[in-house]
């Protein structure tokens, strides 16, 4: 099965957790906008195009066949089972799932720690709320949410979040501990000792042969300042 | 079936969009935080209990003999052919799911209009940025999201969001355009001509017997300055 992905070709941003799923399952896949401007109107095509019945609001979002996908847990979801990343039972799926969705609502946090006030605003527009966001984000919401994973992780033996093998929860929990190491390094350092079930699983992830290929190939865009992640060194107090 | 509802008692919250599917579909359903104390103590338990497996984040959840679904569009993609508010054949199932994530993004945005900066400050404490990310949000994202969906309705034949008959898609429009004319009166006036359709989809909703009966009935919490619909003056300039 040919999967075409398609997803803004400068950033990491929501499609990775997709990306990271298709290398780990070794799927055959294009990375359409990344094919330069024709691959990015491509992608414009297929949200704005007339002859779309089910227009995707937003990348990233899969193509195979004539199905298209959108919405980053939703591919997670459609793609779980077919690249063996996912229980086959529709508990186990809407488990995992439901985890995915919790990584979400996490991400729309992170990102709205350097731009709480408006994304068409700078980030030096609005320091002194995202300074205030922050240190919210720090002390209520990063321990709740991971304090969470790693518990669920505990339950769950310690070395997946669930079932018995990789999910692409898992891989998406790497991208989580990875992004925060990235925007707030000193921040998680001193947090890391609170989630060392995590910690490890990260490590586990980033050993396998073909998580280790890509985070060392060109098709792994770096972290960048135009992500969700972004390093603010004074959002790193 | 019968199925245990958990969420916040006091406040429509994002509870509301599985409460509108269950009683359109005249589901045997027991609303158990509104029961008293005891009842959000079990909601509670089931969170933080040691004895679960597979504990939710947070309400909204479903349990039903020994599952438990959280996240609220998770549960209405497990509801929905259950519920018959979802078509049964996996694209189409994924296509519902999909438009309901979007409006699960939509509804965080509403949200943080009147709370951008943190939730643990008063809206008082937060009101230059407040009004800044309410201007952002009718200027940029109202016309982006509802005209999505008023195209996608069109698209579909304008009496259905998708198929040809009422999804849980539907009922959640009809709780977007009720909330956002609860908080924001004035603007939602003046924008409403640009979407027609979804309004007419919002007035069929309101006259089916069934969510005619849910809305007069004490079921039905009315809007508060507590849930994420907000109304403060002077956001709605």
């Amino acid at each position: 099965m040919r999967y075409e992905f398609y997803y803004w070709p400068s950033i990491q941003g929501r499609g990775e957790f997709i990306r990271l799923a298709l290398e780990e399952a070794g799927a055959d896949y294009v990375d359409v906008a990344r094919r330069g401007k024709a691959g990015v109107a491509s992608m414009m095509e297929l949200m704005t195009g007339r002859r779309q019945a089910r227009p995707p609001y937003a990348p990233p979002f899969l193509k195979t066949g004539e199905t298209i996908v959108a919405q980053t847990a939703n591919v997670l979801l459609f793609l779980g089972p077919r690249l063996k990343l996912a229980p086959r039972d529709e508990a186990g799926r809407l488990w995992a799932h439901q985890l995915q969705l919790t990584i979400s609502d996490l991400v729309d946090e992170i990102h709205d720690t350097h731009h709480p006030v408006s994304s068409w605003l700078y980030f030096e527009e609005q320091r002194p709320a995202a300074r205030r966001r922050t240190r919210d984000f720090w002390r209520y919401r990063v321990p709740k949410y991971l304090g969470y994973f790693e518990r669920v992780l505990k339950k769950n033996g310690g070395r997946f979040i669930l079932g018995r093998r990789l999910s692409y929860v898992d891989l998406s929990l790497f991208q989580i501990v990875e992004g925060l190491r990235y925007a707030f390094p000193k921040r998680m350092r001193r947090f890391e000792r609170k989630i060392p079930g995590l910690v490890a699983l990260r490590d586990r992830i980033a050993r396998r042969p073909r998580i280790a290929a890509y985070l060392a190939s060109p098709r792994r865009t770096p972290f960048s300042q135009w992500g969700i992640y972004r390093y603010f060194k004074e959002l790193d107090a």
